[in-house]
């Protein structure tokens, strides 16, 4: 058995084991990422694709924001689409000039991992048989890779590693509480090579359904339609997914839609989880190990990197100050906002998906809630408030600045 | 028989019939008004007690106005209590100066009958098998009073006969939607003659259940408590009402409170209920032969006020300008601020109410959620607007004005 010594241990290279290890790297804390699929298999994955501009902050301060900057699209408004008629929310006049950015969780992930290699950071990947020890005294880590075994002997280990992960997964069960809602329907979503239907974003609330309008780029459109969760992928050629779209749609959105084949299609389901706390010991979980967000509030991604921002800012306060304070904040700060992106996630799905258990009063209630939220000025800045993402609380966050 | 003629039967004599009636009068526009109990009755009816910028504007209209502005009690916020804390919602600031008053809706009564008497205007109380007839074409309305029957000839009748009234009852099957929402609690409620344990409203959201501390005046207070139910008044002396309260106050609100004998004490079922369209023919619904509220909100005598608004607006119109446009757009411009309403009322009821049912995430999305709306301004707005009443939308109120 090889044993490796680290400050930090990193389980999981998707978006947010990635970018606390660049984060750490920038402050100059050693750490090891330890990943169970090929580099391949991570770069490939499709996922969310609209950034808060705190998170284009954070990827700044980890100093991968080029080909951001440049490829990226700032999105200063959304459409809601409801009885046929399209409503524009201001996004960045109702709440000071924030705005979002279309950037693709692909394109984060490569760019991230390209910093990491020009910066020859050490990656495990296709580890098999991770697993995490004694993070409530002295954390390691062991696996093998290619037959051979390892141990990593760590300060911390960082829970990247997803929803299906095996970091929560070791937390006792009588030491965390799970909170969840699984929806009775899924997301079928399409990406296709034609230029989207609109410059911004359109969501859909219709008597069929949901459905998104979204975008990866100029030339690169993302398509979805709440679909039933027994529906299967080959259920929908691309001439169905394109004819349930046009019936979705209003009349203008309807002929300006370009079509064409799909280059992916899945259906994904719709699900909310949140872990209480979010730190064991030394074991920090971050992103999807610790909560997963239904997609229609576009914060699965954006709640990772809330996540590292607290947990980067807590381990640089550390090792740089010797305060434990930010460690010892880390779960109730992250959960103050998880929770707020949960209820807004909820919220958006709720209002916006159609429920086959909804009376014809929720109906109308629904109706009347967005009816009420698109003629106030209110109604629109809480959810352009929420959508553009809330402040992150990070006191030493000039710290953070400096320090990378 | 006897019969009699004239261009408006109201049936029903609590707040939206007596208001109509006092705005039909100052227009000129002869109307009878009737209803099934006594005078005595009606008078003592105790109900909701806060009233809309928009709603003390209309009694101002009616000319019913002096004693409300002696004795009714400007409220510029209100407080809203969770996890133990206090939360001002300073309405008059984020709505532009508006502000609710205090006065209860026996108030609001007694000052209508007074007015009513004095302008000797016709009101056949204790009136018995009160029936109307023939409504899509020559409206006419029956019933008896000291053995006497009578029948009144008219143009159109102004069902404010409340939610068990003969009116909606009377309209066919097929040409009526209702939309229903029972709450699985009720609101036990009672009057004191002490003063208020705040100068402010205070509605409780806690684990123990929901609580308002609401008043009448500076010397006469009323508080509620959810319970289930199966409770009966019977089983809450005033001291079990008084100590309930308290386990659900702050510890400052436990301090204040004056208790002292109940001189009512009652529980009340939470309901939400419409019915779709308002008019029938030349049969008009208006308040709660329309629709219910929860009382959460303190929208259900505001509502009646905004549909007696259209409605009376409406009819002077029809007499004075030959136009029927008001009265074929009421059931329509009712609604929408109705739906509104009630979409508020049923937000307040859902935020501030324990439900047995609700799962551990649903508890946490609501603590997320009110921890929001209390930390963001937009959100306090949405609250405060929607408190203080949404405009009305009425094109012709200036004539309104001239006419009275």
């Amino acid at each position: 058995m090889e044993i490796l010594n680290t400050k930090v241990a990193i389980i999981g290279s998707g978006p947010a084991g990635l970018l606390l290890g660049q984060l750490l790297y920038k402050a100059g804390i050693d750490h090891i990422i330890i990943e169970q699929r090929s580099s391949e298999y991570v770069a490939a994955r499709i996922r969310a694709g609209i950034l808060e501009q705190v998170s284009v902050d954070l990827l700044k301060q980890a100093g991968v924001d080029e080909h951001l900057n440049q490829h990226g699209l700032p999105h200063h408004g959304i459409e809601i689409l409801t009885a046929g008629e399209k409503h524009r929310i201001d996004l960045s006049s109702l709440t000071h000039g924030k705005q979002v950015t279309v950037y693709g969780q692909t394109e984060v992930t490569k760019d991230l991992m390209a910093a990491r290699e020009q910066a020859k950071l050490t990656t495990f990947y296709e580890s098999n048989d991770v697993q995490i020890h004694d993070f409530y005294d002295k954390p390691h880590v062991t696996f093998t890779q290619n037959g051979q075994q390892y141990q990593v002997q760590c300060d911390f280990i960082a829970g990247c590693d997803g929803y299906h992960g095996v970091c929560r997964a070791s937390v006792p069960q009588d030491k965390i509480k799970t909170f969840e809602k699984v929806y009775p329907f899924g997301w079928l979503g399409i990406l296709a090579d034609v230029p989207p239907v609109s410059d911004e974003l359109i969501y859909v609330q219709s008597e069929r359904g949901f459905a998104l309008c979204s975008m990866r780029s100029t030339t690169r459109s993302r398509y979805y339609l709440q679909v039933p969760l027994t529906d299967k992928v080959e259920d929908w050629s691309d001439e169905r997914f394109w004819d349930e779209l046009k019936n979705r749609l209003d009349e203008q959105s309807r002929e300006n839609l370009v079509t064409g084949p799909s280059i992916e299609k899945s259906i994904a389901p719709l699900r909310s989880f949140v872990t209480e706390p979010m730190r064991f010991g030394q074991l920090f979980l971050a992103g999807d190990a610790a909560h997963i967000v239904p997609p229609t509030g576009a914060k699965g991604l954006n709640l990772a990197a809330s996540d590292i921002a607290y947990l980067s800012s807590a381990l640089i306060e550390f090792y740089k100050e010797n305060s434990s304070k930010g460690i010892d904040e880390y779960s109730e700060k992250c959960l103050k906002r998880v929770w707020k992106a949960e209820r807004f996630s909820w919220w958006m799905t709720h209002l916006l998906h159609r429920f086959e258990t909804e009376s014809d009063f929720d109906l109308k209630i629904k109706q009347a809630e967005l009816a009420y939220i698109l003629g106030s000025e209110a109604g629109q800045t809480t959810l352009a408030e929420n959508y553009v993402g809330l402040p992150y609380e990070i006191k030493n966050m000039d710290d953070l600045k400096q320090a990378s």
